[in-house]
């Protein structure tokens, strides 16, 4: 129904999460630069449904290409992708990352993203919300975590985002 | 041009939000605990279009189904629901939510969802911003409010919701 | 492959940025009532692609209409726009908007909007996270600033928006 790339495939994704939350910033003394009280370090893993890879695949386009440049500008995929502690695919995974990214860059590969972090383990139970703008080409990016709830009540901060890997589709 | 399912119908949600404005928060003494400061009860009513019903329909699919499981993976819909005090659909409502959900799970019924609820009475004006996830089969489920403006000026706090019941079509 | 309606053109609008930056809150005294503390000043063009101005073009229809009212629900627009100091579309850019709108009002020209504020220049380095309802007809809109990265670090705020022009397509 929408003709994807074989560039597409697996992207892999190094994410530090910095956060502050509500509970402990309310017990925190005023101080001249605000430190993150919780850190957090994740690998997503998002594999792109090329019409046959639909019990691994974690993300799908859904609308189909409308021809502004050649970096996909406009097309918007949605994510249902696992996160685990270590870099391996098939470790269990730890929180699910669920939402959504569209490229929109006419010049270069650049993505806008929205997802919840969906944790629900006996760790920890509780969402982050997170938005921003993930430029592919540079080392690092961020993005930027904007509320949550449960564990992560109230939840502010930033994620660090680097590339672990891309396997293309044979 | 968007084909849906006799499954879908008349969606009513309870919502709780429960707030920290910021006017509030700046006077508060620190706590051990932050407590919302502000607690309003609403009805949402989601009412899909299904080509027929313009003059009710709310909510609208604007893409189609892609084809990953079996519960409308990908699929967008943008919606003006009306909320109202109590549960009465045809009440004035007090409130619209505006935005849009995507269906983004599939081994269950879950929709990331993204709103503003719009004020807009003599009671307060302004707008609150949520986002968050929705997994329909669990009792209660907590969306984040990450920001706002006029009486709602820099909102935060949560959203907790449950399911008042569902009218599919005909 | 998306029908563009001969009404679209090139919008552009005045913002003004109210903002609450997390290094500068954490100094602040108590105060009865907020105030932001950071204030900028930005216009942004939307030049929407018709099929024939992919050089100019900075914002595109990702869906079709869908028939619901009279004032484009449903329909997603994706944006990369270019933000400038002063009026004049083709001053270099300081800052650019990416993300995306949707229209969501069965009576009347109402977006959605989320997006990204990129700014990457010497003066300064960072991301602002905006969400909120853009009603047109109103002389004055608010949106949320929900979050930030850089220089912007975990920033709150407001944006006020007004129509500086539209300039349809001949």
């Amino acid at each position: 129904m929408v003709e994807l790339s074989k560039n597409y495939g697996v992207f892999s994704f190094l994410i530090f999460l910095l956060l502050s939350l509500a509970s402990q910033l309310s017990l925190a003394r005023p101080s001249k630069e605000l430190k993150p009280c919780k850190h957090i370090v994740l690998h997503m893993h998002d594999v792109i449904f090329n019409g046959n890879n639909s019990v691994n695949a974690t993300g799908e386009a859904v609308t189909s290409l409308v021809g502004l440049g050649h970096f996909f500008f406009g097309q918007v995929f949605i994510l249902d992708n696992p996160m685990t502690k270590d870099q391996n695919l098939l470790t269990p995974p730890a929180v699910r990352a669920q939402g959504f990214y569209f490229h929109y860059m006419k010049t270069g590969p650049c993505a806008g993203m929205a997802f919840t972090l969906v944790f629900n383990s006996t760790e920890s139970k509780g969402t982050i919300d997170v938005m921003g703008s993930n430029y592919f080409p540079a080392k690092t990016r961020y993005l930027s975590g904007v509320g949550g709830t449960g564990d992560f009540f109230m939840a502010r901060g930033i994620l660090e985002i680097e590339t672990d890997g891309i396997v293309p589709f044979e």
